[in-house]
């Protein structure tokens, strides 16, 4: 069988995530299942980077699956524009190695989480970024963000829901930039837990806010614990940017 | 009577136009008139800087109204934040001269149109930009706005709807650039006819496919011929971007 490799951006507005749930309940994994599915009339089950909650947008989503087709990439890719709704579409697509698996081979994943720092919210990005009236010191929160950076347990930045044998990751880099007046926090990682890039970026928030202190960030990531995190900041503001292989 | 302006921001997608239609059709006027209207349980008129038509954008619409309200501006604004649909927010308030006639008195407006010219369409910008797969060359469209801008009978660029007295109008710029992976076509007027810079875009996007060429643009403007217009490009690409006093 062919394995074929995709990047896929998606506006997670309407969507209840990206895993597949019973038959007819809007998700990413479905709609895209339901047309490859139908191209071939053949059973296909894609395999994504990871999962995203619902409502979290993706940039650069990558999947792969597995066909029998003898369709050309190209003809997929066009396949798939035609039939999928306007909120889902395949950026690029390719044919890869029959080892490639989307989700075991990640080298990091670049999240975005954009926030709307003005008094009134801005129209044009209200279904992609958070609003939070009150201004936020992105000083005290670089400070903050450089405790995150590194390995570490992140046992107080992950929902009590997370199941993993182990809460420690790395965290390469947190960037955090103004850009067309929005606030865009970069976060790259190896692997994240179930809420963690949201769980930080609330964190964050409340340093920006100066109800924690750069320094509160270091002491929750020691203490490990779990009813320390901070509030889950919401998922409209959120998208998976890009994988890395 | 007070007279109150007003800087709003509107995504059009959902409303049949700026201009107040029948009760309880979906229009920005309408439903900015009836949230002041129930402020102070006044009769409340807004007086546009011109119309937007079904589907049209606006960054900056500038409005003006008069008002026996004793509320503070900053008051108004925060009554109309609460009681407007969230793509409707006004950014900026002020109190004004009475003489101040916010259609009466524009010098120039600003119009942005957008256009993505990917081969499959940009989910995020899918509402606000108008999507053209096939490439554009950009310097064939620069050449050919040269033409479009200073005084001219603009007839040959008018819907046929158009009923002004005089066709006349002058432009002061037109800049066409990439900005984000989107075309962006900022055009410069001291007014413009119905339809005017959706014909326009429709007629620069003939030049850049090679259909027509620049040179096409000036004999156009010449033959003062409404049956030579232009397609009309599509109104979710279009955005009121600024109006000058």
């Amino acid at each position: 069988m062919r394995n074929i490799k995709m990047t896929v951006e998606y506006d997670g507005s309407r969507y209840k995530g990206f895993q597949r749930l019973k038959d007819n309940e809007m998700t990413i994994q479905g709609k895209i299942e339901s047309v490859l599915s139908k191209m071939e009339e053949e059973d296909i089950e894609i395999i994504g980077s990871g999962r995203t909650d619902m409502g979290v947008h993706a940039c650069g989503q990558v999947v792969n699956f597995k066909t029998n087709s003898q369709y050309s990439v190209e003809k997929m890719q066009k396949y798939l524009y035609e039939y999928l709704p306007e909120d889902i579409v395949v950026k690029s697509i390719e044919e890869v190695d029959d080892r490639f698996h989307s989700r075991y081979n990640v080298k990091s994943k670049v999240y975005l989480y954009k926030i709307d720092n003005n008094k009134f919210h801005k129209v044009f990005s209200r279904k992609y970024a958070t609003h939070i009236e009150k201004k936020l010191d992105l000083n005290l929160m670089k400070e903050a963000s450089e405790y995150l950076v590194g390995e570490h347990d992140f046992t107080s930045f992950a929902s009590s829901k997370s199941k993993k044998k182990s809460n420690v990751r790395e965290i390469n880099s947190i960037s955090i930039q103004e850009n067309n007046d929005l606030i865009e926090i970069y976060i790259e990682g190896n692997g994240f837990l179930y809420n963690m890039v949201r769980i930080i970026v609330g964190a964050l928030i409340e340093v920006g806010h100066k109800k924690k202190t750069p320094q509160d960030i270091k002491t929750m990531l020691e203490d490990k614990d779990r009813s320390k995190a901070s509030d889950t900041a919401q998922a409209k503001g959120l998208c998976l940017y890009k994988v890395k292989y």
